[in-house]
């Protein structure tokens, strides 16, 4: 396999981040890592580490917004769950190369520049996959 | 925070594992650790390393068992999310004293010793959240 793909994040939509913090900061005790304003996204986000993994709670600032229309239409829940691997490039030409429908099929430049893309929940068992591709100068 | 909590899983119902693995073994590269009939859940489960995570593909072997039911209504996708504690006790009887909604009060006995309980959806973001403690002998 991949070496040192893993979780990177799982993001919960949500309708109110103060509100969401009350269970996952203060009952299950993760910590808030920052929350953020993300334009491109039209979303804010909480960041909140679990280990090498970390919850991210979104809550849309925009209706019409990918994460504004998934709560309008399912309420709270599980948007998509994202791995990290190291060769994203390489990745998505595998994938494709299968027959695995890609949302993106070259790799999208994200908030911080990381590189990364998202897979078709009608490939990956209905859920919404993202992959990310750490910056060289940040692998681990 | 509770020292070592993470994601321990995410269990993704689907109603064929040989087919998920198309993609979560053959297209992601996560490797199969082994894939386990479980009667007590009547769901077989196949379960895929990532990191400190894992992914399980769960096929629920019976229609009125509870991932049955999911299955049927919603069809594929992400069921819950498990996160290790170091003691479940004390982490169930500090959500009750906030008031979040527990569906398990107490922590119950899981398939090879480990103690669980399951958070309600209604207290978490929409998220069927469950937690999980490690034996003692395995605490890592």
């Amino acid at each position: 396999m991949p070496a040192g793909i893993h979780v990177d994040h799982v993001a919960v939509v949500v309708p109110d981040i103060e509100a969401a913090l009350q269970f996952w900061r203060d009952g299950l005790g993760l910590p808030v890592d920052r929350v953020e304003e993300i334009p491109s996204q039209q979303a804010s986000v909480a960041f909140l580490p679990a280990g090498e993994s970390e919850i991210e709670l979104v809550r849309p600032t925009a209706a019409d917004s990918g994460t504004g229309r998934f709560l309008a239409k399912r309420g709270p829940g599980v948007h998509h769950i994202c791995f990290r691997v190291n060769d994203l490039t390489e990745m998505l030409a595998h994938l494709k190369s299968m027959g695995i429908r890609l949302i993106n099929e070259q790799p999208v430049p994200g908030a911080d520049g990381k590189r990364l893309a998202f897979i078709h929940p009608e490939s990956a068992s209905g859920v919404l996959v993202e992959l990310y591709e750490l910056p060289a100068d940040r692998a681990r």
